[in-house]
């Protein structure tokens, strides 16, 4: 999506270790009609599949799978994240490692707000590993229910994470894929528009 | 506004301490076409004034600042939460005690996302002591900015929070009133449509 690409080489900040920062339109400060057109965008690429709703993790995955939810009209899930491992029996749960904080966080989802059958699009602002949307498709799993598809704003796709799903049949939408990045150039990988 | 008060009623949970969970549709599974008319609505009431930007703060309050911030094409702004104190030059911060976790925790925002003379509109999930509220509103005085407007899904007047910021003159919209509450019966405050 050449818009996101723009954003990004507009707005993004790199950082040492990989790290690039959207935190001007995406993770601090949202620029919001610059999200509802994603939504709209993510909502026309998945309306082939059914979907009863978005699931993603707290925090900075909210503001996105609300846009495409909006034009979805369904509900978003939003999975919580606990430093400490807090399993029960009202939850479905999982444990990702946070590549930018270097912790692990138990992340969890209420047994009411996902049910057997239905079927979710998982969405997130970053895939970098893939741990996270890999946690967020266990629980899914858990749920005897079923992940029709991922979308990521921003994909990181020198680690790895978005083609190992691919791999496994797995339809994935990022905005926008980087294929390389340096202090100061980042490279996009050609997308069928 | 009457379909607040409804979904308060018909899906709201009552726990011992004053705490009402609207986890079905607002803090962990979020109803998102009426999240959207919410957004609608406050966008409506505050078109009298102009509004730079929506501020609130993760996760809960994210949510519904997106809605409103769709209808008023400006965009959000959200306070980060630390455990720790992590003062420095480039935030904005302030210390705001949690009502539901019992613990103390420290918001921040960019210096690079408020700035001087911008007209900010307050938006979270509740309202009642007011201490978080009160925490955003330091963080807009530090900027210079001007707090125009607080809006809130939903107040328990009991606690007292929204007098006291409407005996100070600030424009106080919320969705639903509580007056009082028990283990199986919430009273709202009458207001005008």
């Amino acid at each position: 999506m050449k818009m996101m690409e723009e954003k990004i080489l507009s707005c993004g900040q790199i950082y040492p270790g990989n790290i690039l920062k959207v935190t001007d339109f995406l993770n601090h400060q949202i620029d919001t009609d610059f999200l509802m057109e994603m939504g709209k965008y993510v909502a026309e690429k998945f309306s082939d599949r059914k979907i009863d709703k978005v699931l993603t993790i707290e925090a900075s995955g909210i503001a996105y799978a609300m846009a495409i939810a909006a034009y979805l009209h369904v509900p978003v899930v939003f999975a919580k994240k606990h430093l400490s491992i807090n399993m029960d029996s009202d939850n479905y749960s999982a444990k990702v490692h946070s590549y930018t904080h270097g912790n692990d966080n138990i992340i969890s989802v209420s047994r009411k707000y996902l049910s057997k059958g239905e079927n979710v699009l998982i969405a997130d602002d970053f895939l970098a590993t893939g741990i996270a949307i890999s946690g967020l498709m266990e629980i899914v799993n858990s749920a005897e229910a079923r992940t029709v598809g991922v979308t990521v704003a921003i994909e990181k796709s020198f680690q790895g994470g978005g083609d190992k799903l691919r791999e496994k049949g797995i339809k994935v939408l990022s905005l926008a894929i980087i294929d390389s990045m340096t202090d100061c150039d980042i490279k996009f990988k050609k997308q069928d528009s």
